[in-house]
C-alpha cells in the first residue's frame, strides 16, 4: 500500500519540510521557510558576541509555511494524496531550550516576554553560559564524576543546564516565570500532538543524553542534590522537568485537530520522538554497527552506533555515547569539528575577501598539488577543538610558510587539517572498540567537493561513500515516522527501503596515503603540544621535516615531467 | 674650503651615485642605474631557484652612468665643479665573489665565457652552495672551532667559500679559469684604482672578516690545512687570493687615468676602501659605541660597534663580530633578520594577491588595533631565521586564528612577528656586553611605516630615531671617502658634519609595551620550541593566553567607548 511520511527538519537559519515515499524512500517534495526575525533567524546582542538566540514563532510559521507547502508540490506526483501520509518526524538543532509557562506555551509568545531576548529559544550556537559550564565541569568532576565521564569530562556551553542556569543568573525574572524548559527537538512534536502541559511531553533521549547530563543509570535527570550545588532553584526545576526520556521507537503522540486542519494532514497521525538533525541524518545516511556518518557542511558531525547487546567504555573525549540515542537498541555516539565550511569560508570570503566562485577556483588549483608539496601544516581549531580535546579556548594554526605561499596551498592545508582533525576523531574511537568499517559521508561539502572527499580518503585510508539524499536529516526523520507509523517493522528495514548511497566510492591512493602518514604524525605533535596533551613537546624538527615533504613532492613533480 | 665626495652604492638591482658635501653633509645630487642584464639585475636559472647572479658588466656599465649622471646633475648646484670631488667610496652587496683571470678581468667579460652562469658575479643571495656551507660548518666544527665561533657557529650558503667551493664542484672549468676571486666590495674599488693584478687589489676587512672566514687572530684566511680538508684546489686558491684585509682608515688606491676620463673626475683623487652597503649605511647613520642600527628594508641588517679598547666575546647566533668591519678601531657586529618588507609583500601581493597600494589601507586598518587584540602570534621565518638562530630551514608560524580574523590584523601580526624578532637580537647582543643605547633606523619601512616604528618601540622598550638621508650606504661611502681624503681627522669628526638624524624620536608608549611583554614571551616559547633551542616546549596554554590577551584589548575598547 503507497504511503508516505514527512520530515520536519529545523536548521539554524530555516525549516525544511520533506515527503517520502515509505516504500521506495523517493523524496516527491520539499520545501524550506527561512526564519524570518533577526539576522537569517538568529537573534543576536551586539554587545555579546556569546549570544544566539531564536524565536520561537518563527518555528511555528516556519512548520505551517514548509509543511503546507510541501503538500502542495506532491500533488504534482501521480498517486499522492495528503491521506496517504501516516506519521511525521522531526529534527532539530540543538541543545536548543526553550523556557515555556504552565500551558506549554513558550514565554517568548507572551506579549510581557516577546522582545526580552533571555526568554526566546537558547539556539546550540548561544555561548553566554561558558562561565556555567565550566562550574558544571568542576562540580561534576568533583561530586559526580559518572556524569561528567559521560560526555567527555567536559560539559559545554552549548548545553541544557549551561543555558537554562545561565538564564537564572542573569535574567531570573525570566528563570521564574518559566513553569518548565523543553528542546526545541520535542517542543514541535509536543506542538503538533497538541500537548499543552509541559510535563506530558514526551522528551527524547537524544537531547537528553546528550546534552542534559540525563541517563538511566543514575535515574534521569542529575539528582536533586547536585543540582542544589549550582543552585536550589534548579533543583526546583527538576520536578517540573521529566523524569524518564524516550528513544525512536516509541512515539511523541498523535497529530491534534487543530495542526491537523492547519496543515492539511489527517488528524492522528502518527508523531515520531524528536532528535537532533545530525541523529536523524545519520539515520538517513543508512547508519548501522560499522558505519562512521559524517555530515561534512560549515562544521562536521560524526555519528556511530554500536548494539547495547555489548558493553562500551567512556570514550574521552567524545561528548556523548547514549543509549538509543540515534537508533533504538544501540549506543548512539556523536562527535564533531567546529569548523570546517567554515574554515574555508573564512578563509576565502573574510581573510582573502573573495567572492564565494572563488572556493572552486582554489579547489582547482589546490587539487593540482601533491601531498606534502606546500610545505605547510594548519590546525583546523579556529572554532576550538569539540573532538577529542573538548575545548573552545583553542584557536586556528599555521606554519610552514614561505615568500613563496600561495592562497591555493593555504587553502588545501586547511582542508587536510579538518582531515586529520577527522582522523584523530576516528582513531579515538576504534581505539574504545567501535568499529567503523565504512565511511558515509553527507552534506553540501561531501557532495560537492572531490578534492577534499579524496584526501579525506587518503588521510584516513579509508574508502568513502556518500549518501543519495542531499537532506539526509529530513529523511531521517521520515524514516523514523515510517517506523512509529508501522510502514516498516523496523527500523533496519526502513532505512533499507527508504536509504541509499550514491555509486561512487572514494578510494585512498597508496602514494598519497603514504605521504599523508608523515603529515599526520607531524599533525599530531602539533595538535598535542598546543592542546595541552603533551607537557613536553619536541617541535625543533618539524618545519624542517616539512620542507622535506615538500622538496620531495618537487623531485617527484620533476621526474614526472621528465618521464 | 669646499669640497665633496662621491658614494656608489651597489644594490641588487642597481646601482647609485650620491655626491655629499664634504662640510655640510648635503646631498646635492644623485642619481640611480638599473642594471640591464637577467631579471631586474638578477641572472636566474629556471631549473634551480638557488641560483642568483649578476652580469658585471652591468657594474661597469651602472658606474659609468650613475657617476656621470650625478655629476651632470650636481652641476645645478651652485659653487659646484667636478675638480672639487675630492674621494670616492663604494659600497656594495655581498658576499658577492667574482671569479677574474689574471689581469683583474672579471671572467664573464671574456668571451668565451660570457654565457656561463657560473662565470658571473655570484649574488648575495645566491643559495646553491648550501651543500658545502653544511659541509663547511661541520668540518670547522670538528677542527677549526674557532674559525666558525666568530660567525654564530654556522656557515652560510651566502658566504664567500660556499660559493666558490659550488663552483669547483660543479662548474670545474670555471674554477679552473679563474686566477683568482674578489669580492663585488672590493672589486670597484680596484677598477677604479686601475689594478691589473689581483694580488694587488686592497681587500676589506668587512667583507673578508664577515664571509671568509678572516681573521688577523689567525694569520689571514684558513689555512692551508683546513682548506685542504675541503678541497686541495681551494688550498692552492689561497695563495692567489690575499694575505691581508685592512678596514675603512686605509685607501684602495688612487683613480686612474682611463677612469678619470670616462667619469669626468680629476685623475689621482682617493678611492676608499669598499664595505657591505649595510656597514657603510651604518656610518651613515651616525654609528657610535651605543647605537644600534637598523637598516629595515625588504630585510633587516643590524650593525653595532664595540671599542676595540675592549675584549669582546664571541656571541652565539651573531653571524660576525669582526675587528674594524664598520668603523676602523671597533669591532663590527652585524646580524640581520631575513625577511621583514618581503615578509608583508607577500602577504599583500603574494597570498592577498592587491596591489601594493594595500600596504597602507592594511596598516591604517591595522594602527588602530590595540596591542593583543587581534588575538594572534607569529614567526617572521617565512625566509629562515638569520639572527639568532642561524637556520635558513625554518619557516612561518601564524596562530590564533578565528573565523573572524582579518587580513588586517594578520597584517599587524607581521609586523610584530618582525618586532619580536628584532628584540631577541637587541636582547642577545646585550647579553653578550654590546651597549645599546638608543636605535636609529634607515630604510625605507623605517621612513614610511609609522606604526611599524610605533610598534617597534613599544616591543623593544627603546626610543626610536630615523636617519636623515634616505640614501645612508652611499652617505657611508662618501663619509668614508672624505675621511680618506682628509677633508675630516677621523670618522667620527665626519659622521658629525655629513650625517644627521630626522627630529622625530618614537618613544614607547608604557600600556603598549606592558602587553607587549606578555605576548614577547609567548613568542620566545614559540621561535624557542620551533626553533630547536628547547627539547621540551609546554605550550597548552599558548592559546588560552593570546585569549585573554584579546579578551582584555576588547574589554578595555569597551570601556574607552563608555568613557
Amino acid at each position: 500500500m503507497l504511503s508516505y511520511t514527512l520530515g520536519v527538519d529545523y536548521g539554524t537559519n530555516s525549516v525544511r519540510a520533506l515527503i517520502v515515499n515509505c516504500q521506495t524512500g523517493e523524496e516527491i517534495a520539499t520545501a524550506v521557510y527561512d526564519y524570518p526575525s533577526g539576522n537569517q533567524g538568529v537573534l543576536l546582542d551586539p554587545r555579546d558576541a556569546h549570544v544566539a538566540r531564536q524565536n520561537p514563532a518563527d518555528y511555528l510559521s516556519g512548520l505551517e509555511h514548509s509543511v503546507c507547502e510541501a503538500v502542495a508540490k506532491a500533488h504534482n506526483c501521480e498517486g499522492f494524496s495528503a491521506d496517504k501520509i501516516i506519521g511525521i518526524g522531526i529534527d532539530s538543532t540543538g541543545s536548543s531550550p526553550i523556557p515555556v509557562d504552565a500551558y506549554n506555551t513558550p514565554l517568548a509568545l507572551l506579549p510581557q516576554w516577546k522582545d526580552e531576548l533571555a526568554a526566546q529559544c537558547w539556539l546550540w550556537k548561544d555561548h553566554t553560559g561558558h562561565k556555567e559550564a565550566r562550574l558544571i565541569t568542576e562540580l561534576a568532576a568533583e561530586h559526580r564524576p559518572a556524569y561528567i565521564a559521560k560526555c567527555g569530562n567536559t560539559y559545554s556551553s552549548e548545553w541544557w543546564w549551561s543555558k537554562i542556569w545561565h538564564c537564572l543568573n542573569t535574567a531570573p525574572e525570566v528563570f521564574e516565570a518559566a513553569y518548565s524548559w523543553v528542546e526545541l527537538a520535542d517542543f514541535i512534536p509536543s506542538v503538533l500532538a497538541g500537548v499543552s502541559d509541559p510535563k506530558n511531553i514526551v522528551r527524547g533521549i537524544c537531547a537528553a543524553g546528550h546534552k542534559a547530563l540525563y541517563s538511566d543509570e543514575w535515574g534521569g535527570l542529575p539528582d536533586e542534590a547536585f543540582l542544589t550545588l549550582l543552585d536550589p532553584k534548579l533543583a526546583d526545576l527538576r520536578q517540573r522537568l521529566y523524569h524518564k526520556a524516550v528513544d525512536a521507537s516509541q512515539t511523541a503522540g498523535h497529530l491534534c485537530a487543530q495542526w491537523a486542519s492547519r496543515l492539511g494532514l489527517p488528524e492522528g497521525i502518527v508523531i515520531g520522538v524528536g532528535e537532533f538533525d545530525v541523529h536523524y541524518g545519520a539515520i538517513g545516511c543508512g547508519i548501522e554497527e560499522g558505519t562512521f556518518v559524517k555530515v561534512i557542511g560549515t562544521s562536521t558531525c560524526d555519528c556511530a552506533v554500536v548494539s547495547m547487546d555489548n558493553d562500551i567504555a567512556d570514550i574521552p573525549g567524545i561528548c556523548g555515547i547514549v543509549p538509543g540515542a540515534i537508533l533504538p537498541g544501540y549506543y548512539g555516539i556523536e562527535a564533531g569539528q567546529s569548523a570546517v565550511g567554515d574554515l574555508f569560508k573564512w578563509w576565502v570570503e573574510g581573510v582573502l575577501r573573495d567572492s564565494p566562485d572563488k572556493h572552486s577556483i582554489l579547489s582547482e588549483e589546490a587539487a593540482r598539488l601533491k601531498p606534502g608539496q606546500s610545505g605547510l601544516l594548519a590546525l583546523d581549531w579556529n572554532n576550538g577543538n569539540r573532538t577529542v580535546l573538548v575545548d573552545q579556548r583553542l584557536t586556528g594554526l599555521l606554519l610552514g610558510q614561505t615568500l613563496h605561499t600561495t592562497q591555493a596551498e593555504i587553502y588545501r592545508a586547511l582542508i587536510e587539517a579538518t582531515a586529520f582533525g577527522a582522523r584523530m576523531i576516528i582513531e579515538r574511537v576504534e581505539a574504545y572498540g567501535v568499529p567503523v568499517e565504512r565511511i558515509v559521508c553527507a552534506g553540501g561539502i561531501a557532495e560537492k567537493n572531490p578534492m577534499l572527499m579524496q584526501i579525506y580518503a587518503d588521510v584516513t585510508g579509508r574508502e568513502l561513500r556518500v549518501s543519495n539524499s542531499s537532506q539526509t536529516c529530513a529523511l531521517g526523520a521520515a524514516v523514523a515516522a515510517a517506523v512509529v507509523a508501522e510502514a516498516h517493522p523496523d527500523f533496519s528495514t526502513a532505512q533499507a527501503a527508504m536509504t541509499s548511497l550514491k555509486e561512487l566510492v572514494v578510494r585512498p591512493d597508496p602514494d598519497a596515503q603514504r605521504i599523508y602518514e608523515e603529515l599526520f604524525s607531524l599533525y599530531r605533535e602539533i595538535h598535542d603540544a598546543f592542546g595541552g596533551v603533551k607537557e613536553s613537546a619536541n617541535l625543533g624538527q618539524v618545519m624542517k621535516a616539512l620542507l622535506k615533504l615538500r622538496d620531495n613532492a618537487h623531485q617527484s613533480t620533476l621526474l614526472e615531467q621528465i618521464a
